[in-house]
């Protein structure tokens, strides 16, 4: 089993996370795992923060001479900013006259309100920090290793962004297999040059105006195996795995599979695969083949193999210049949210945010179809199992 | 904890269900079970199935004298057809020649291939069975059961349908304490009469041509506390779980809460739903409100007391008269998907079916953040915590 | 994951259980569930219920021609007394006048003092229908489909009785291979015929004084290969997960693997299980060794290759015919305990439950190692690993 | 729910745990913390390690002006002789020629022989720097945490060694309120002054031999309310997980609770525990009490309010300076096993790690069964169901 946790303040010390299930003998070092937060961090739109930050992940236990041991992996991102915020986070209990006034107008679209009536808040820092999207540097993290592992058996998983405060981006004639390469370019992570500098003009409109967008991504994962998931308890079905994981990622609102939403509106007759076994021009065999991948890589809450393909949709940043009406929960008056340098548009990097949490999830029903305790051990499990596919898919 | 587990074939004796983690002292009787039960049969467009069965439910355990004993639960829906399936479905090995032929065509949009090649299965029949949507009625057994604890809170879980097949119902003007009575006189679960009518008739014209439709609805959940869900890790996030829930029905290709996926194309500005305090023209007193619901019930992976708005997409039926292409699994040869006596539309029931996973999660985070072992326990802990909630909210 | 829930109430229509995670293919009938049932009825020194019930295991769900699909297995072992409990546990509410007396006197060292406390029960017979050792007939039922689980890859459990009443047995001399068939031959599950012969003395002593026995038994898994379980985290560990599942066994108050409370008592150098590579006469080739067994087939919380050797102590019957002393609840006043038709001793059974217990968590921990959806692809990953170890472990 | 993982090796550069549950507002600071990991490194007869660590936390998360905010404790407890092991146990690949030298002979009753074949490593300090019981210091951290959570309801969580090497104490008639105070001042936490003089001979002469020696020790958990834990599946038994929680900690070989064992060897009258309601002489007004506490404060899988007793037998450190045979796994030579400054006897140590499981699982019963998201939340809904305890059992 993947398993993981996850800990740490926006503005503490550091954020943490232990993840245990990774198989022994897999070559992992600090330098992936940078690499992902790095990505997370870019994006056309960001706020100042992100220049402050440039997270990197210290490797505190579970890896030796570049090698995971199967024992616990503790990944650390420090926070840089921390020596501005030992007395407004002190761990230990400050002096008198020491504490920083509570804050208690709850914004919008946050968990201010939420989280102070849960845990019995009175300053609604206590739950801020913890609720903050900053977070998700740990699940990139995590979603970091993730992808190491499934690299080992040819699974990648990319992403796009595909629309942007209403601007759409038409990339149905994309390669999926080039999606994720164009997108990697583009500092909105899009895949198409035209929507490309009507996004970021739709940004600066935004942010001349103090508003905030939001926006639809897509990932899609290739290389995986048919047999992933299962239909033979609700909980153990890859779409429903995936939906949560993307729809736990901080202003996610939707999350489609393949047609997605779009199924509604097309009869039957267009929206199912149809099952092929032919030969092209220039193949060497006939082979199975599907007409279509309008299911988006899952049939029965299995992966059928095809390319992977789920999108996600982001609402808006939360936290607006233009400032939105609130309460002040001690006075019960009337007064605007409180508005602070923040990013205009994240949804680039909620789309690196999105690629880690179907990796993660990829990762764990990995773990599960092919068992293991060893990398060497799992990948044979592996090749054994795509050598029977391979035989009931062959040309008879 | 509130946990299940289902079982049964399509053509098996009986489904089964068995949950753990309901508090002693709740009154549950078969009766709104058996009414959940039939409202997951209705539904203009239904093929012959629907009728046939009839489904009730046997409760074999946790229940004595009308009330749960917090003992497991077990609920038996037993298949009124099992007579007809007996050789075909026998658990006992058959003798020579019994065997009825193998199934090897896979349907496009179902489990056939993906089962088959997970499981090892020659004959997709041992795949279709369970695959099978007739499991739902089992997880709608289970949801009346969650209902039956949530109604002790005040809490109320509806559905309507807002699209079939293209044809879009606008529910924005009915007031959400209406919508699902509405929709429950409707053979759609349509609100609007004018909508339903132009529903009828699409069906009508799908079925004429052999094809399906599928659709959108949405699920409203009434009365929830603030504060179930949490964002202090990814998986405990209340949006995340439902997204789950609905995603793993079958069919299901797309969840979003609230505003979904419209947040992508419109500013934060427009998005986030202002907090007020003040008083109405008739009111006594001076209240928090918020300006807009959209989040849907949801901030910061936490219920926030407004009603929850979900929303999820099915496909059209996988089973066509109108045979979609396929590949015998043996032979290799292309053949036409086998067709059967299927649903033109199962979107109505689907709605039923995600009130029912809606409810579960709802009933899972309400034992979470209550405790307690009988109902009585249960509800004096709720009501010391909206005591608290409501001295926070009230005027100073 | 081979996961399960259990249902039922003692004197109910029928106890349920639902398996989550057998691989397909794997051949199982009624008939080795049927087996085990008996054997868990048999015994030396039962009251006259085990001659009412002779239990039987339907199977609902998840077989196919005798080969597991994949899906889960519904197991149903009815209650053949149930025609005369239809009114004192009726599911429905009772009408006036036809509800039986309360029971109000808790037994010592049941379930009903603590039972009716934590879940409000003002009728006590709410908290013993559950808590019942009858539930057990379930644990040995999903323990029969473990140990078919098991047999597939030549792990076999087997179990003897080592104290009755303070009784001993000495078991050292006799081969652990042989162990189980010998108990399987005395009516008290006993491997050596002098203290069978004591054992059976004391049973029929303690029944005249009206009186009851514990005693310990020894479960022994013979087969195993070297890697179940793990260190990495606390609740990973396979004695860990050992001592729980037979702990949770009703009447079950001490656990111990291999030396177990024994290495208080003796030096290390004593203790631990010297590793040799050696040859024997008649041998054909050098091979690793171990010079003892005092770890009882686990080392790290991971099993090493040796047989597992588990004990477990139960208390006597806690159901005496010599009342104890209790306490009217509702009255206060000083009251026996009710005395009731029981057992004098069920150690013999409890072993044959024990035995359920280990397989059941070895079933599972072989699930997670070696993955895999059907038992071909299970078996396929397990030859791998196999042939692995043995070059590992094979002469230079 | 109170979950958590823990990380890192022996040797590595810091141990580190995240906790996930406690309740915002419970007062933590890193001081009662650091009390317990100093507890851990006491005891006569231990090596030279204890000096060197000197273990403290160092909270990273989850509290903020010695307040807990709800959201999860990340506890880091650095290894200060990490300076040396920088090499050795680097997290980068070497240099060619940099690594040390591979371990190949495998300690007997440890867990390098299972590790290596299992995990697939050739060195097996890539196992025993995970299997170390060096962990322990992180469970003992965690328990810290559960102890204060516990405290906060009055439940306190001792330990007192009752065996050491054979020497056994008798502690029977020292008052189960006293015996953590006077065993707390012991070298051995050894309640009995002529005992432990016994034991410390036992150890010295243990260590002169190049020996080491195990024991028994006993947990016992005051102030416990009745309820926690439960019958209605196998794995929500407050017994089991207990049994769990303790044969999971490194060398525990047995477990037992109340009477153990020793209910094999006594009949049932003189086992179960009467219950009474008198009034003794000076005592205000009648009331409930039991005439024994045989099963040590469980009955049914449920605290029964009587002081939780357990206890747990240690196996001899298996690092002996008298060297045990073993065999290179490389070369398959027979070799002694390596010899290494180790404990020459840790039970003492190993009861205050006995304390922190048993805190764990009591906090993680005490979360579940009274729920809330702050303390004050917890406490109300504690305090509620107390009242109602107190009432059916007060005099009518």
């Amino acid at each position: 089993m993947f398993r993981f946790l996850t800990a740490g303040e926006s503005h503490g010390p550091a954020l943490t996370a232990v993840i245990e299930g990774v198989p022994a003998g897999l070559t992992i070092t600090a330098e992936p795992i940078n690499v992902q937060l790095k990505r997370r961090q870019g994006g056309y739109g960001r706020g100042a923060r992100q220049k402050i930050e440039s997270d990197t992940a210290e490797i505190l236990s579970g890896i030796r001479f570049g090698q995971a041991m199967g024992s616990p992996i503790t990944l650390v991102v420090r926070n840089r900013d921390w020596a501005n915020w030992t007395v407004k986070m002190s761990v230990e209990p400050l002096g008198e006259g020491e504490a920083p006034p509570e804050i208690t107008v709850p914004r919008p679209g946050h968990a201010d309100f939420t989280g102070m009536m849960k845990f019995g808040h009175d300053d609604l820092r206590n739950t801020l920090e913890r609720s903050s999207a900053r977070n998700t540097a740990t699940l990139v993290a995590v979603g970091a290793v993730a992808r190491i592992l499934l690299a080992e058996f040819g699974i990648s998983v990319v992403s796009h962004v595909v629309n942007i405060g209403g601007v759409k981006v038409n990339a149905d004639n994309i390669d999926l297999r080039q999606v994720g390469a164009l997108a990697e370019d583009s500092p909105v992570r899009v895949a198409d040059k035209d929507a490309e500098a009507a996004i970021i003009a739709a940004i600066d409109a935004a942010k001349y105006r103090g508003d905030t967008l939001g926006g639809t991504f897509e990932v899609v994962a290739l290389g995986l195996p048919v047999g992933l998931g299962s239909y033979t308890q609700w909980d153990t079905r890859i779409d429903g795995k995936l939906a949560q994981a993307l729809m736990s990622i901080q202003a996610i609102k939707g999350v489609e599979v393949g047609i997605g939403f779009g199924a509604a509106d097309v009869p039957g007759s267009q929206v199912h695969d149809a099952f092929y076994y032919d030969q092209a021009e220039g193949e060497e065999a006939a082979h199975f083949r599907r007409g279509s991948n309008n299911a988006g890589g899952t049939e029965g809450g299995i992966s059928n193999g095809e390319p992977l393909v789920i999108r996600a949709a982001m609402k808006p940043i939360a936290t607006l210049m233009k400032q939105l009406p609130s309460v002040n929960l001690q006075t019960k008056e009337g007064v605007p949210a409180f508005a602070e340098r923040s990013d205009v548009c994240a949804v680039p990097a909620a789309a690196v945010v999105g690629e880690a949490m179907v990796a993660i999830v990829l990762a764990d029903l990995m773990r599960e179809k092919f068992g293991g305790d060893s990398i060497q051990e799992m990948r044979a499990n592996y090749d054994s199992y795509q050598a029977t596919i391979a035989v009931r898919t062959a040309q008879k």
